[in-house]
């Protein structure tokens, strides 16, 4: 028997008209080469139906891609409501991508229009006339020379010459909204499609006291791109909560964050650890006033329990460990204390918050052995990690559903391996082609990462795996020092594997250790481990 | 274009497996004739997968109703997640009602079991032979007696004898799950039947820190029945974040529950004003720890400002007012100050906390005139408040839509009178059948109740319409003193008066003011004013 409650379609128009309703003041503030600029919900409002007559104009259909190349900003958010709003699907490109990897991406998702911040406009020059699909380009910001770009319009131009006034479809909640390419290290990138039901039931689930809990009180600092899927959603959820939002621009260097911090009173900064690791080196040298920030929000790649200890410790904030990908929308895990653990020792509860913590309402989530069997929450034993739940892809786009993927039963194989206690918290140990396959043992490239760089002399450390005669792999640790540690001359070998005895099994401690002066990074801020197993490929480990 | 998310179905499965993987610990405390009884989530979880056992060898089918008639317990809450999750519907019969309004509500659900109190046993004796769809009764509690009542059946008998295995269904989200007659004090009883889907999405608003917030380190006491709108979707929303629930059973004198707040340390108290309005007068008299209350919410009918203020004056808790209606799942607005409003004067944070609130993401509400047209959102123009969302009904069970109920763009009528402030908090003016028409003017009753009520010797007031041969209807005020007022001596209808200079405009002020020991309240712990307007019919109003 059907259920008679209305069929409201949870679309991401009542997101914006919400926040136009209840919010009309609250603030959107983007740092921009022209300073900080201000506007609010009820701005945004104004500006999206503007937008939504300018993509008309521009000849943009329900479905058509319509793609975005741009730092993040008012803008940028404008785009995130008025392209899915009327229809069409916000196609986010990544700036960090290399031009044959943009070419290819823009060519399968066939997008029709690109909005592109005017710095970013040498990016597409290159191959301007291999994309077929590409009907004209809309420049943000001074784009009086916009080259290769043809045709092109200028953003600010064409929301002048609009109509105020739009009427905002009725859409099905399952249409696209949304489409962000993963950053796959192998094969071709692949896309996910963001439906309006899963991104309007991510932000219910990022508002809940039980996870982020955004609500109006915040002012979110989004230091995560907005090209990174959906900006982690926090544009749609702080709208959806009318919390403030304070957007970077391309002004990523520590001092311009701290600055943005203190200035615009953030209450919630997200990003990736690597941006912490630099935020907490500058905080060496300079004091700012983060009274206001009550939670960093770190995800992307497993933040190191010592950072998290020297956040809190020394700077008085809480840090929540966040899991997600591409593919999950990409809210998937948090690690916020059960009420049980606050009065546990410090250094248990630092054990469970550098864990990415138990799957947020809405996400269910199993670790399974290599025959796909589900494996006990032991907190021991590890498995690959798959997930199911409103907000994660069923399959790519234009892609056929591959087992590699997904499970018979409809599961999605993130690729991650993990470990799972008893008390429902995933603890990331590797990506499963990371893992080092060492005498028939798995070692952890990321838990011996981690323990290498709780040494305080390590800034950044990468574990590979090596080729190895008798052990078939063994693991090589690639490390950066601190300045001061440089100033002083190195770290040993003998020293890294001293400082690790009794924090992982003997057996894990690497063959050898080289000092690099940086580490290569993938487009979203994680250890490039391909770029490594490329420079390292001939490299000899010492015979013990 | 379709997003290619996974067809993922919003059912109450899924919470009830989440509070068992990730809260198996977390308690859900009843107390009952035997004292306190405490179980865990993870034994609700073997509890619910016996029953499931227990409804299919009682020959339940998908889509059948399966009542209940109790108070809350944990028996109540395992009926709430084994009926909805094995298929059937959960229909919760209202133990206030009179025997043939029961009867009615049985027959036009066509319910195939009744699940009873053993102490309730005797409401529904009296037309046994009249409920031709019932099949058989379960018996909870020291059912040696079930009289009339065959056939029937003993619960833990049941449950001892039953399987532990249960293979939950994959279900529809849109099947029903559960259903609820409202209270009409007008015409037959209506059934609103929620979806899985409707479910689910309240439970996640109600998890919002911008909303009630409910999250895992609450104790909630259920003081809401469980047959009174889903107990206001209490119990699925704790059960999702793994919150403690307590429910006090029959036991809900002010003592009983004060002693359960305190030795609970229960966090969030939720409940109808007349409710809060007797522990406020126990709470003069003894003193009770309430230092782990964090909020108390209030809905069902407005509470009165002077209230609020003395909750969080003189007990340092915090109230939360909220509105709903059985149609609406229910909550729909809560009265949550806004960030910018916190460094208000007293007076004016008390002025929102008195009004109902803003709309919960997820809820649109509208008001509008006689004609159906929107009016402004000024804190003035009075208007009827229409509501849209996807816990909002649709239909009435086996009942036409009718204009009355349903606008023709599909909106429900909530048949409240009320005004929406620029900041878009609701503030109840009336029902629109309450509303008193004196000269072409209208007069709102509740409006000028509260004003009453403020008057510190004044415990309970209800205004009703009288005819009036040059108005057309005049106020009449019917009061109930506090008990030192009355040891005193009554106070004058001229008081009153004077009280009320200033507060409302003169010409609101009562013809006259009856003072009485008890005001007549409905089924759900409202003023009955059908009651107090066939006590009154004949009362003359003095001529001025």
């Amino acid at each position: 028997m059907e259920g008679l409650m209305m069929d409201y379609q949870l679309t991401l128009r009542h997101i914006l008209e919400l926040a136009h309703r209840l919010h009309s003041r609250k603030q959107i503030v983007s740092r921009t080469a022209q300073g900080i600029e201000r506007c609010t919900y009820g701005d945004l409002y104004g500006r999206v139906l503007r937008l939504a007559n300018v993509l008309a104009e521009l000849g943009v259909q329900p479905g058509d891609r319509v793609a975005t190349l741009a730092f993040n900003s008012y803008r940028h958010l404008e785009l995130y409501f008025a392209i899915p709003c009327t229809g069409a699907v916000l196609h986010t490109l990544n700036l960090r991508l290399f031009p044959h990897q943009l070419e290819y991406i823009i060519n399968h998702a066939e997008d029709k229009i690109i909005f592109v911040d005017a710095p970013l406009i040498p990016l597409l020059e290159g191959f301007r006339d291999k994309l077929p699909s590409v009907r004209g380009f809309v420049i943000m910001g001074d784009g009086s020379d916009t080259g290769a770009l043809t045709p092109s319009h200028d953003y600010e131009t064409l929301m002048d010459r609009a109509a105020g006034d739009y009427e905002l479809p009725d859409l099905d909640e399952n249409s696209a909204a949304a489409m962000c390419y993963t950053s796959g290290t192998t094969g071709d990138p692949k896309g996910v499609l963001y439906s309006h039901r899963a991104l309007f039931l991510h932000s219910m689930a990022e508002t809940m006291a039980n996870t982020i809990g955004l609500s109006e009180v915040d002012t979110v600092l989004v230091v995560v791109p907005q090209f990174h899927a959906n900006a982690w959603g926090l544009p749609y959820a702080c709208a959806m909560v009318g919390a403030n939002q304070v957007f970077p621009g391309s002004f990523m260097q520590p001092h311009e964050l701290a600055q943005l911090i203190q200035d615009e009173k953030v209450t919630v900064a997200a990003g990736v650890p690597t941006l912490w690791i630099g935020l907490h080196e500058h905080l060496k040298h300079k004091t700012y006033d983060f009274s206001n920030l009550r939670v960093m929000i770190s995800g992307g790649s497993a933040m190191p329990r010592n950072l998290i200890e020297a956040f809190q410790k020394e700077h008085g904030v809480s840090v929540l460990h966040a899991w997600g990908m591409t593919e999950t929308t990409p809210l998937g895990t948090v690690s916020r204390l059960k009420s049980h653990m606050t009065d546990w020792p410090e250094a248990s509860r630092l054990d469970v918050q550098a864990k990415q913590g138990v799957p947020v309402p809405g996400i269910e989530l199993r670790i399974v052995d290599a025959e796909g069997d589900p494996l006990p929450w032991d907190g021991e034993t590890m498995g690959e990690v798959q997930v199911r739940g409103p907000w994660v892809v069923r399959q790519y786009f234009k892609t056929p559903v591959s087992p590699q993927s997904f499970t018979d039963d409809g599961w999605f194989r993130t690729g991650d391996v993990a470990t799972v206690d008893e008390e429902g918290f995933m603890c990331i140990t590797d990506r499963t082609k990371d893992l080092i396959k060492s005498g028939g043992e798995w070692i952890s490239s990321v838990a011996l990462e981690n323990a290498i760089m709780a040494h305080p002399e390590v800034v950044e450390c990468a574990v590979i795996a090596l080729p190895h005669s008798k052990w078939q792999e063994r693991p090589l640790a690639i490390a950066v020092l601190t300045e001061d540690a440089r100033a002083r001359g190195r770290l040993t070998k003998q020293q890294i594997g001293d400082f690790l005895e009794g924090k992982v099994a003997s057996w894990w401690k690497p063959d050898d250790v080289v000092f690099v002066d940086e580490l290569p990074k993938t487009s979203v801020g994680k250890f490039n481990k391909l770029a490594l197993r490329e420079r390292f490929a001939d490299y000899e480990l010492p015979t013990a």
